[in-house]
């Protein structure tokens, strides 16, 4: 089985490589509560330290689905797909999902997503704690002096 | 100048179209502290509705670089590189990037990347409050009942 590596570390980052998104299906997630791997899925928060976001990708084979609805406990997510299409349902709401869809869900929101087409579909989401977040944009930051290396 | 819209929307989610990510060059920020035009950005946290999370997509032409460094105030962040192959900068360390690097920054590191190879580059970066994380990968969700639609 595939691991995501930290390829550079410093006090204020760290950076990892997992390779094509093309090539996710040789990651596998052994799932805690489900007691069983899961095929081309991949989170990477922990190996990245990350404090305040959760990351994973998944590869979705043709004509996939999840077959289980789920919610969260404190945190939102952000589904992002970025290859295929499929359908997505959260609640009673059913809706066709593409390249470029992308839908927050609050915590107690439940939910599924399927490939229900004859191409791979990736996405990512994206998980993080409701009611933290103080600014969008770009209003968090501020520009810095020092050298930019070449 | 292309705007993200609201596709579908409950009382727990929001879903937008953004479209083919190849196209976000259709797209340009209105940046409030530069006071111009950003081309190839777009924010989605605030149409989204998100509570916790902000997510941006970038598209950087060929040979194209972020001519400053920046760093943060509360936010984290974590770039994802998603198309081409080019470099990124964290405090005194400048290391290569492409397809599937991916990078957590604390807020007060000082950053920057560039594309320079030949081919465009397209990268996200998710923003959210430092030290808020509670669970990693699957710990913070559950399994509930319900129907899944058809």
């Amino acid at each position: 089985m595939k691991k995501a590596m930290i390829k550079s570390e410093g006090n204020n980052y760290s950076a990892i490589e997992i390779g094509k998104l093309q090539d996710l299906a040789e990651y596998s997630f052994p799932h805690p509560k489900l007691r069983q791997d899961v095929p081309g899925k991949l989170f990477v928060g922990e190996i990245l330290k990350s404090t305040g976001i959760e990351v994973s990708f998944q590869i979705m084979p043709v004509n996939s689905d999840i077959p289980f609805l789920h919610s969260h406990t404190n945190q939102e997510e952000v589904y992002i797909f970025i290859k295929g299409k499929g359908q997505f349902q959260v609640d009673n709401d059913l809706f066709d999902i593409q390249e470029g869809s992308i839908i927050r869900v609050a915590p107690k929101g439940k939910r599924t997503w399927r490939n229900n087409s004859d191409n791979i579909m990736i996405l990512m989401v994206i998980q993080a704690k409701v009611d933290t977040l103080e600014n969008y944009n770009v209003l968090d930051g501020f520009g810095v002096s020092g050298e930019i290396l070449k």
